[in-house]
């Protein structure tokens, strides 16, 4: 593959490097690189190396942010006795768009999972316990994904958490809205029916 | 869309504006920048500023190149009296690959389109002419696709070069290998027909 000339060979050979960007993709988005004027593609460089260079954790809840404390943590309308955890920062910006959510949150990276080895000191659980140990909270809402890892690190919590007298709870699982009974698997529809509710 | 920081947003949106990839996956990108190590992040981004900044148009065939005359060009072994002219840098890499075309390219960088404000002096036709007045060649092999621009700028081509006592031929239509004619268009097989040969 040396048809084409070192800087697009090299241009391609980055962007295959990317999740789901396969060689196709990688040439197409290279010729668009060349073909775009000068200025976008600085922009689109300079965007690469200062979101890499100014993002770190959020000194409260460690979510990626490039403040000292990120915007929902200084946000002071929020209530400070709710923490939701979840796994990763695009599961709190799914949290924000319901608009339904007015606690803060606390960001794992990552979910317990052996087969892949990681454990608790591999997410940032201790981070949590000592936030906790720091302010008071009601009530943890644990929002990891309902899967295996999800759901093994949501016992955890949940162990570790009790003991300290905070209130843990777990989002239902359920058939989604819109959503139709006929293709639900066993296991959503057996949590759908445990946590049925009366109306 | 403010759910996350100033630099992360930013990338989304740089992201965003290449071909083929939308929110989420941008998203997903943006993420996968900022948990690369940094000198791949580095290197990411040189490779786009690097690839814009060096490639200019080969001064012989106006393909896409990193030097003054582009490998292809530059290669005596191949037939100088033969000229495959295509639309894009990545129809000569298709052309390579086949490993049996041993003469020159020349890439016109588009086709003739009426209905998009393409003309003939806005694709590198003129380039080519230059070109043939200065060397002699025995054929004009014309690879545009075989779509309504890439035919017009073949007939174009063939009125233009004619006159100059150059032999000009195109790319054979027909039924693709592996391909089913149960499946084949009419136009195609109707080319097919026309394009048969004794065996």
């Amino acid at each position: 593959m040396n048809y084409y000339s070192a800087s697009i060979s090299q241009l391609i050979e980055e962007f295959t490097k990317l999740p789901g960007i396969g060689r196709k993709t990688a040439q197409r988005l290279a010729f668009h690189v060349i073909n775009m004027p000068i200025q976008d593609a600085h922009n689109l460089a300079d965007a690469i190396v200062k979101a890499k260079e100014n993002i770190k954790y959020c000194k409260v809840c460690t979510n990626l942010t490039d403040q000292e404390v990120c915007n929902i943590c200084s946000d002071e309308r929020r209530d400070p006795l709710l923490i939701c955890v979840v796994e990763d920062p695009r599961d709190v910006v799914a949290m924000e768009r319901t608009k339904e959510f007015k606690g803060y949150y606390h960001v794992l990276h990552g979910a317990i999972s052996p087969l892949e080895g990681i454990g608790p000191e591999d997410i940032k659980i201790k981070e949590l316990l000592v936030r906790l140990s720091a302010q008071s909270a009601d009530e943890v809402i644990i929002a990891t994904n309902p899967n295996i890892e999800g759901e093994a690190t949501a016992m955890y919590l949940s162990k570790l958490l009790k003991p300290m007298g905070i209130k843990v709870s777990r989002i239902a699982h359920g058939i989604p809205v819109g959503g139709d009974l006929e293709y639900a698997d066993e296991v959503t529809l057996t949590k759908a029916l445990e946590g049925r509710r009366e109306i």
